[in-house]
């Protein structure tokens, strides 16, 4: 199943030297998410022709500015565009007040069912699953409450193990045991224990800004085959990282490293960087996987470890 | 003195075919206003290299995302880009309390005086006054409180009567009697209504969007040397135009004419519309100086009307 994030906006606070602000789209298969919704994500959406048709969720991470403020136009859009489909947005407290104050005054009423769910990320939480995957809450540290959010499979890959006759299994049971069903055969039982093998682990990606650099979050994402984390400042500015509550290349490869990440994508850069060689060159002195997030560009999520379960 | 408008945005509701939402810039000598904000307008401003530092005021017409959802991540740009100038907003009940719900859950405090100004547009009425032009509600009528602007200059070009002796007054009393003053010369007392002229009518600029085909709107804007109207519709969807309480290029055309409006433009464009020939050209079957809006462009308010005071 395919399983893939494309940065829309690498901006912080300002639009700055043709970047954007916030908005990170996560494709599942054929399930999609959207990562905070900055002001003009509709016309980022339209630059990169997004459809928002399997938009699934919005996940918001914190309430500044620069990473909702496109999400009333995008909710009007979607639906003057026809969609019924429920949506569901996750997001710290205050999004809702925020939502039904403006859809008060302009007098909206969407087309499809709208529902805020307000969290109180104090500790990591599952808050969403799905049948292949499920999203964690990481709470972070920023000047307002904040959430960053880790995106799991729940199932890895499977397969028949090599050494068993698949031919005796009828092809509906196949798709079954795959998933973990023993199979009742006319010459007994099949357990899919012993049937089936993961080729690999499940993959992860996790979605990190706002934050202060928070040493424990490595634990948090242990594994994680592509970490997106906010890199605001270089290190000549730490003072004003931590002053802003914001990070730094250093302290966001930090974290990558620690965490045994396969790939860190840098983000979230301050309008004083306009070539970002500093910023890049920062984490790869720290964690070699490094880069700056490219806006449109498509990061899929690859498992990076060593495959431990493979028979 | 210097009297012109940049329509920034020209579409109505959503993004369509590169237009953006509504956003009107009007320059007047060195003060500057926006009339409008709708989503995106900080990068509308970027493109066409609109700086805010002389932004005096901006006037909102009614609260429909499109016009005005660009305006809190401005304001907050204006306040971290250093802006100490303090800048009043005009605009129909319910603005103030979508700002302030958004500034209290994102923790923002403006490095500005912020006024907000709200009004109950039910008839004309001078709202802004500045040394040498004052600004009035045009009551709309929408599917919200809805509010047009007129801007008006209150002082038209004066000059000394050619038949006088410039020679006998002083440089400094010339500009005082140019903006009415008599002077006392050692020769006896100078009348200003004797020896100044006025060279041409004040200028009149009407901003009318959105609103349903108003007929009395004319006798508001009478003599405006342009007018912008909203033309959200052809006369094809008139019946649609009506049910959402928009107009036709056809009715703002037929307010023009009525107005004895210099030239039209049109603008807030459907999204069915990808070419704009048929709204141009039915209007200018009623009011031959019409034209669509183009993004970016510059209109100078010129007088078109018959000079009628110059001796």
């Amino acid at each position: 199943m395919d399983f893939k994030v494309t940065v829309l906006g690498t901006c912080s606070a300002t639009f700055a030297w043709g970047r954007h602000q916030s908005a990170t789209l996560v494709q599942f298969d054929n399930l999609h998410f959207l990562i905070d919704c900055g002001e003009g994500t509709q016309l980022q959406f339209i630059d990169h022709k997004v459809k928002t048709a399997k938009l699934e969720a919005i996940f918001i991470s914190h309430l500044h500015g620069d990473h909702y403020l496109g999400l009333v136009g995008l909710l009007g859009t979607m639906s003057m565009g026809g969609r019924k489909k429920p949506l569901t947005i996750y997001s710290p407290v205050g999004l809702k007040e925020i939502i039904e104050v403006q859809f008060k005054h302009s007098g909206t009423i969407l087309n499809y069912e709208l529902n805020i769910l307000e969290h109180q990320a104090n500790s990591p939480e599952v808050i969403a699953q799905f049948q292949y995957f499920k999203v964690s809450t990481l709470p972070l540290q920023h000047r307002v409450p904040c959430t960053g959010y880790l995106f799991e499979e729940t199932i890895a890959k499977r397969k028949f193990r090599s050494d068993r006759n698949l031919e005796v299994v009828p092809v509906p049971a196949i798709k079954a045991m795959k998933e973990g069903e023993d199979y009742d055969g006319p010459e007994g039982k099949y357990f899919a224990a012993d049937w089936i093998e993961e080729t690999r682990p499940p993959r992860k990606f996790a979605y990190c800004s706002d934050t202060i650099y928070l040493p424990h979050l490595a634990a948090q994402i242990q594994g994680v085959d592509l970490l997106y984390h906010e890199a605001t400042f270089d290190q000549e500015h730490i003072t004003r990282a931590k002053e802003t509550f914001h990070s730094t290349a250093i302290e966001a490869a930090t974290v990558a490293k620690d965490a045994g990440a396969g790939r860190l994508i840098l983000s979230h850069f301050s309008s004083r960087f306009k070539e970002l060689d500093v910023l890049v060159n920062e984490a790869k002195s720290v964690f070699l996987n490094s880069e700056a997030a490219v806006e449109g560009a498509e990061y899929p999520i690859l498992v990076n470890r060593t495959v431990t379960n493979t028979k």
